[in-house]
């Protein structure tokens, strides 16, 4: 019999911990689910005999560790900042660990000690980063194989609502976490490298400097860039690739709508802002716009939009920006803070809504001195609320892996990202059987 | 016999260096200056039998901590970073202390320490913060000891060229530290309140949202928002003043073109960019703006303008941004840096250059039932480029004051900013005879 401990029991986890219970009886596991609220571990568990449902603090070191102890395997599903100290205790433990999340320089810089303990700690292996790494892998290694040159390689990945639930004019819902969607590309600018020039791009033109991508039977998406582009060079051994580009899809009009929120300084998270301890979208906005004597907010509000971008006012109109009402907390709120309790009530999930996860790669090549390109894309929509698109693409990949750990088909130490082939192929595989599948075109 | 210890002997030294030793005979002062350099303090000093050049290290405690202990009073001119370790010793020595520098959070929190001390711990006693507190309170102390209600307060300083040498297009040459220039606004909006409502801008749109103010024989100033002005609220006791606003002043086009930097990205200052070693203006501007295939840099650049700004294009070009000749550092530079290095090719300030210090306040105030507005405002052009004008509003209200506390006209204790009415008169009163001087009009 092996033991898995997963810690967390939140959405993310939803998929994960239904894939391993599916799998518990076939193979003798036991799943051990923690969450500092029982009642999530049991719910997730949902009855099945597999599961033990648990509410230890892992805060708490005595605790996490004994858990850690009795397991083969631990799987998180926390937040980055837990992960190092896990991964600690894993080492110590002789447990190895898989977790979803971005390596940090934390992580990294325990790479020799787990080695040393015959301890794997995989990470980023759930959808972005994760199936990202592991499709675009599979083409640049198979590219690689016939001797041919890659050129350029774009990326693009979005969590979307699905098509036929897409009803407002921002053609956009949040399907994931709202403060990482209103910070998005905040705090530093992006870099990448087109043609070999290196591009840099300030926070407050990101959404401004978009490229269209199309995907058969979807149509048009919006990519805005990634923070950095520039440190796949040598993640993917591009590192003579004239091109390397990884941007966030969006829909319609929304990278130009959002573009507004930012220039307003409405999405600034550095500073408490001084109004009113219950404040209306009304009074929000004002404070971004000019002080006029006659002019009124929605006036002031389109001559800042200028003519060029006065087709979003709707947008804007819709989203409730205008409103009066007195709906906003604003004690002790940052302007990002204020506007994402806005976007909130808009941006709700219908009860029936279901997600979208979209992802595609564009890699020029040479081969034979010919030139050539591939797309691969991925469109894959959510079960439900539950199952959504979101938490499946990250919760499978990571089960998956731990299956393939546990068997002993991945036998590596260390820290590790899924980007090698023994590893990134059988995952990939199994996730077709979910649908989770990449069409791939050649031009 | 009093000992003076001056701390640096740098540019901004000249003037308050020069006041201490043409007083120090009369009042049988020995003015002791250090610098790392001493080539710098022998030099400031210019044979005065009343000067000694030192060159002890401020960073050493012992050796600086002798020198203070031998001292009266000490005037540290070092940057701000300094001034903590420097207070302390003051403390502990009861020395008295001097500095033009803000008052930030370690300073104020040695208040008491201060006084259980007996110790003055005077700051924010150059020009801005200095001559810019000491005008403003007293005309807000006269308009209140009339019984009048303060409806709004404005204020603005610059440090800019002198109208007579006043040559390029931009309006604008280097009379002070290059990277203050550079950096300015950046990190946080400016925040202001003006008719009871608050108002936040984000950086990016700092020099976008301009104020004209008029100052008679010299014309046409644009004023952008400083960073914080609410904090004015409490330090000139104007809590309930629907309008506080402080700005610093600019000519001609300079802030339209100078926000087209920030937009681009170019006054970055939190990463470093990867060019060649030694590269052009064309190639760091094109690391900013879009890839294309076809259109040259310049055309890129004309897009990047809009039709409405592209009567700034000649800035840029005399500026030298389309330049081919690698001259520019790049190796570990993050943008502003190389900005920088463009900049001061081109605002150099000729020989024969003077530059020039604008202050400006404007008042709104209610007096016995009737409106009235004040304007106070000061023009002063400096000598030449030692005895700038810069160099003479910093350092004669700080010489002006040392002379007031060892003559014991100013007996206060603890942190002081110049705001109190014994303090900032005397000290305005003789910075008349520097023809230091406001003009009110009333209107």
């Amino acid at each position: 019999m092996k033991n898995i401990l997963v810690l967390g029991a939140g959405l993310s986890s939803s998929s994960l911990i239904r894939y391993l219970l599916q799998q518990a009886g076939q193979f003798d596991w036991t799943i051990r689910v923690t969450d500092q609220n029982i009642e999530l571990s049991k719910e997730k568990i949902n009855g099945c005999d597999k599961g033990v449902a648990l509410n230890f603090d892992v805060t708490n070191p005595d605790a996490r560790r004994a858990e850690i102890s009795k397991a083969d395997i631990v799987i998180s599903m926390l937040p980055a900042r837990f992960h190092t100290e896990i991964a600690k205790d894993c080492i110590d433990l002789k447990t190895h660990l898989i977790t979803p999340s971005y390596a940090d320089k934390e992580m990294l810089a325990l790479n020799q000690d787990a080695k040393n303990s015959g301890v794997l700690l995989m990470n980023e292996i759930g959808v972005d980063p994760g199936i990202d790494h592991m499709s675009a892998m599979n083409i640049i290694d198979k590219i690689k194989e016939n001797n041919g040159k890659i050129d350029g390689f774009k990326s693009f990945c979005g969590g979307l609502i699905a098509p036929q639930y897409d009803d407002n004019p921002w053609n956009y819902k949040f399907t994931w976490n709202p403060r990482n969607v209103v910070l998005a590309g905040s705090g530093t600018a992006a870099s990448f490298i087109q043609q070999g020039r290196y591009k840099y791009i300030p926070y407050y033109q990101v959404f401004k400097r978009t490229d269209t991508i199309n995907i058969d039977g979807y149509g048009e998406f919006i990519g805005y860039p990634n923070r950095n582009s520039l440190m796949y060079r040598s993640i993917y051994g591009l590192e003579n690739t004239p091109t390397i580009y990884r941007g966030t899809l969006r829909r319609g009009n929304f990278c130009q709508a959002w573009n507004i929120f930012v220039e307003l300084g409405m999405t600034d998270d550095n500073y408490y802002m001084t109004l009113p301890t219950n404040t209306s979208p009304r009074l929000f906005l004002n404070a971004f716009l000019p002080y006029h004597t006659s002019l009124s907010i929605e006036e002031k509000f389109k001559q800042f939009l200028r003519k060029e971008r006065i087709h979003l006012y709707p947008l804007f109109e819709w989203i409730g920006l205008f409103e009066n009402e007195n709906n906003l907390i604003s004690d002790k709120q940052t302007p990002a803070q204020i506007l994402q309790q806005l976007l909130e009530k808009k941006w709700r999930l219908g009860k029936n809504d279901k997600d979208m996860i979209v992802m595609m790669h564009e890699i020029e090549y040479e081969e034979n001195k010919t030139k050539h390109k591939i797309v691969s894309s991925m469109v894959y929509i959510g079960e439900n609320q539950t199952y959504t698109a979101m938490s499946n693409t990250v919760g499978l990949p990571v089960g998956i892996c731990a299956k393939l750990v546990l068997q002993q088909k991945i036998n590596d130490i260390g820290v590790c990202l899924p980007i090698q082939k023994h590893i990134y192929r059988p995952i990939l595989k199994e996730l077709e059987q979910y649908d989770i599948q990449f069409i791939e075109k050649m031009y």
